[in-house]
């Protein structure tokens, strides 16, 4: 079956690979948000999220940081804490024929909402 | 803040209704996954999914149907299971101005895979 | 097969009320945290966070109760926020031959920390 | 605040050391299960999942194995799949005082669950 001529020839190139990028986003915060972290697990959530949703199609690169500000200030009795919205700061980097695209979400203070949006995207 | 100028002025209406659709979807399968359900909690867990889905940014209507056949081929014998995206059959509907989408995810049997694409677009 | 025979005769009748009441306690902040909420889907999530977690073995009754002022408090500027750890005040109930307990998740300030605990247990 | 004499007075040890293991697993299945997942991801996921619930009260250590021959059972077209139930052979260590409990979940074809039980429970 040829998925692509199939599922996806009613829209773009360019809307394809926001379409992906922002599906892996929508997925990455409802798959990890509540998770137990603090400062000596950061590193291996971080690699875990990025690892897992590479995995999806038209990933080409995920760069997840867990805020150490936000980490911290949300930090319990028990020494840790679970991932909160506010935490994230993360890339994902789409890449469909000629085009491609930064799906980026990052705490907005001024909204309190963690916001994903089209942080670039290009055509050569 | 102008929300839609300062993030969102460099995508088209079009690529924004898929982009906030395709969130709502990538949410929606990793946030209810893994929930405990069976033929009598089915209409309650779509409900929930429908409302909660709804509220996000420029979603209009979601319609969430479990499928009963992959339900019950997955029984175990504590009378429940759990959900599970070949399960899934969803339309996520967003506006945006004058464009309309359809984002769909449905079990594809010759993939092995729920698959998420734009079923439907369209500008008046 | 006989599960309880095989896989429960090491423990009491009271350590398995206690048993089964805390995986239904860890499974339901874990599977639910996250999922967008505001006052107007409150009652559907809560509705839906009891009945699928009463499916799951000897659990009698689920009460789960989402602190309004929680959930007002983390409101973002698009009218919802995501559900978290602090806004949760649950009470689980087990029944298992004689006895039943009660297991219990409510935010306590000075530990910053969602406290799970067994709120009462009895047998007759 | 002493949390145990507040809050963890009205039962045993050994109770304790059941409870905060099975929060533990209960955690473990219903934050996890989901997340996209291949043979080549497979080791940072464990680790991941191991270095998260090692962080909860009482945890001694977690060792997680995602099962090789279910997670390739249900591979999809595109080269992965969601970390489901069945894949999941983990073992959780809690240590409370004088008692070490081992609490365990795997998959049980007969039951077409996967089964969460006290493996095993010593007290010195």
């Amino acid at each position: 079956m040829d998925v692509d001529k199939k599922y996806f020839s009613n829209i773009t190139t360019r809307e394809r690979a926001i379409f992906e990028g922002a599906i892996s986003m929508g997925a990455l915060f409802h798959q990890f948000v509540g998770t137990p972290v603090n400062k000596h697990t950061k590193d291996s959530l971080e690699k875990c999220m990025e690892e897992s949703l590479n995995l999806q199609p038209a990933i080409e690169d995920v760069d997840v940081k867990i805020r150490f500000d936000k980490l911290e200030e949300s930090m319990s009795e028990f020494d840790y804490t679970s991932l909160t919205g506010d935490m994230l700061d993360v890339r994902i980097y789409t890449k469909l024929e000629n085009v491609e695209a930064v799906i980026r979400i990052e705490f907005v203070e001024q909204l309190n909402y963690p916001l994903m949006y089209v942080e670039n995207i290009k055509e050569d």
